[in-house]
């Protein structure tokens, strides 16, 4: 059934790629004239069929779907996609009339989001987010009734790093100083090599910063991303929306999902012949969905392959913390690198890390970072610039952000509670 | 003086769109290539060459300025800029030696800011906000200490309207459903006409918001948009990072920034005239910079312009809250189009709106929505899509843009405080 799966999702990208050979922008029609798919495509036909009559009926609108951005039209994001959809009109008609279909509740398992499913937040992280929310109770005595020293002492030390304790103001485009300064030293801490909080972009989730990196590397159609099969779909509709290629390499289901670098090599030669300039390799790690936790033999051996491709490795290692097997261990791509000797001067190395995931699963935060290491200075001015048309990232989610990367340690006295609340998280 | 800098506005853009004709996207050159800038841009020949030097000189990296994605090259951000780097210079000399410049202190104007420069924020507000980021507060007896009775009702009616109570959860893509329907309970109560929950998408501030509609409607660069000099940068910065055509039109000085529509058709002819297709108009109002309120009549004008042309309407109306002159209101271009009888199928028009304004000035929450209507239900699928991509915005974000549409009534006992910091608000 699995390998049924796999061979299936093999062909719909082949399918896919065919089309991405399509130029992605064609010239824009006049509003009023309807683009005419090709014949070969029936379905797109049809559709093209009814909105030319439905157009017609009701006038010419200034927007539909024939004079929308054809990238917006194109990409696909499943996880929220069509059978969300039906499980939300389900939901309404067992609403409506709970007698009507042969259950009575619907589990959204379609991404993971493990507090609507009844996981309890980590009460020091919301304890602490809870104060710097509202700083004027820190000077109030019946505060310590309510909350936990530790939570306290975290906030003040939050509240300080943070220019005039202002956590309403906007922060610098990249997060507030202090706070990339600590994420970077639980990076250096978790690694044992050093990391910099010039390095941290502190972005609301990964996926903002995800689709950051792909507009900065994608200047075409031409310009390819290699993704791993199967895939988390952020990865398929950002290189969509950005008009690149999406280059697939697909995971061994035989050896457990392993990523084979013949198979990298395979790829790339292939979407080379085709014209296509193949500029980067995501590496999800441990993987989504698979699940699978790489060796770090394997993981030098993808280092190496990057730095002879010239290929920007963007390491999707929002799962660290997610491993639930004895023998395995997640160790990061850069600590990868730099224990082969590698230096930011190298290889241009990215790694996306979030508070949605984890342990902790605080989705709705929407925290998150990536590491920026071994690009020139003015690339990364370009990358500054890129982070500050959003002006920045939500600040609670920056502090969140700052807590995963230095939670409380064994020797402080809220850890029983802290500890009670981490057997809960990984459901 | 104003004048002067005017007409050196009008002369940047000019050029600017000259420069626009070139092609956004040219077929990526090999990484080693460096694509030569034409004879007449010196500047950029400077540039070139330099980097052409350095990149010799490095060897060849798998990215370098010749290499990105040349919208992004190309689009500039002023507010987070040139001028504000060199202020973080100066203010690291002014930390390192006091004495070495004839200043002690930086304030930072680049950008509205206003909790930076030392404005409090609204209790009630984060009253709500930390009693929401904590929910385990509010079964204790001692909470009711530390915040007011209002505070811990509205918190009780917030979490209710959370599925599962979860703020920790990822939402649905367009925000929590019973937040939006407060959100346009409180559109509705301002305009007096009916506004509906399913038209809001809540954001991470007003700046995605304007980014998802330029990727809807830009196609190409032959794709123009409609934008008012002087402007509030995001606009040139997205219209730009989205390959589309910045179309500007002029305010009057002369009027007090005035919103002419014959400056309007003048310039959609011009640009029509030069092949391209003008999709939408921004208007800025209550205006950025210039601080204009638009009057009734100037409004309907407006909206009958955008009618009449096929445009979509962008209402940045961030601002609203922050008018003060005593003649002057705020009316918003839904309730204006309402008034004149148009309905939803007759008028796209998108509304921003923002926590980052007002008196409130909440800008490191990154809470924002936009209401949507008056586009066909495929082409709101796929906004929808867009707005899918990213999971959903920041709950305390959603969770405060309910409460700045729906502040304290006067009825309510914490209103004095609630007054207290709104008057503290506007500096």
């Amino acid at each position: 059934m699995r390998r049924f799966l796999t061979d299936r999702a093999r062909r719909a990208v082949a399918a896919s790629l065919r089309g991405a050979t399509r130029p992605a922008a064609p010239s824009p029609a006049p509003a009023a004239a309807l683009s005419r798919p090709s014949p070969s495509a029936p379905s797109a036909m049809a559709a093209y069929m009814a909105r030319a009559m439905s157009t017609s009926a009701a006038g010419t609108p200034p927007v539909s779907l024939d004079t929308i951005n054809p990238k917006v039209l194109e990409f696909k994001y499943a996880v929220r996609g069509e059978i969300v959809t039906h499980a939300q009109n389900l939901e309404q008609e067992l609403h409506k009339n709970p007698e009507s279909l042969p259950f009575d509740e619907i589990l959204y398992c379609n991404i993971g989001n493990p507090h609507s499913l009844g996981q309890q937040p980590v009460t020091f992280f919301r304890e602490v987010l809870s104060l710097c929310d509202h700083p004027a109770l820190l000077d109030k005595s019946e505060t310590h009734a309510l909350y936990s020293s530790d939570a306290i002492e975290r906030a003040w030390q939050i509240l300080e790093k943070i220019p005039g304790r202002a956590t309403g103001a906007y922060s610098h485009s990249q997060g507030v100083k202090g706070l990339r300064d600590e994420i970077a030293a639980g990076i250096a801490a978790r690694d044992g090599f050093h990391a910099s909080g010039d390095n941290i972009f502190l972005t609301d989730g990964a996926s903002p910063a995800v689709h950051m990196m792909m507009q900065l590397l994608i200047r075409s159609e031409k310009d390819g991303i290699l993704c791993p099969l199967p895939q988390y779909p952020l990865y398929s509709a950002s290189i969509a929306l950005h008009g690149g290629s999406f280059v697939p390499y697909f995971l061994d289901e035989e050896t457990g999902w392993g990523l084979e670098v013949d198979e990298l090599k395979k790829q790339v030669d292939e979407a080379r012949s085709k014209g296509i300039t193949v500029r980067a390799l995501v590496v999800i790690n441990p993987g989504n969905p698979t699940g699978q936790v790489l060796a770090e033999e394997n993981q030098k051996k993808i280092v190496e392959f990057c730095k002879n491709e010239g290929l920007v490795l963007l390491a999707d290692e929002v799962y660290q913390e997610n491993i639930y097997v004895e023998d395995k261990q997640f160790h990061s791509f850069k600590k990868i690198a730099r224990s082969m000797g590698y230096t930011d001067d190298d290889l241009p190395l990215v790694s996306f890390q979030s508070v949605s995931k984890g342990y902790y699963g605080e989705c709705g935060k929407r925290g998150g970072y990536m590491e920026v290491t071994g690009f020139n200075a003015d690339v990364r001015e370009q990358i500054y610039k890129v982070a500050s048309v959003n002006l920045c990232s939500n600040i609670s989610g920056q502090i969140l952000s700052s807590l995963i990367m230095n939670p409380p340690k064994v020797s402080i006295s809220c850890m029983e509670l802290f500890q009670s609340g981490i057997v809960m998280a990984p459901i």
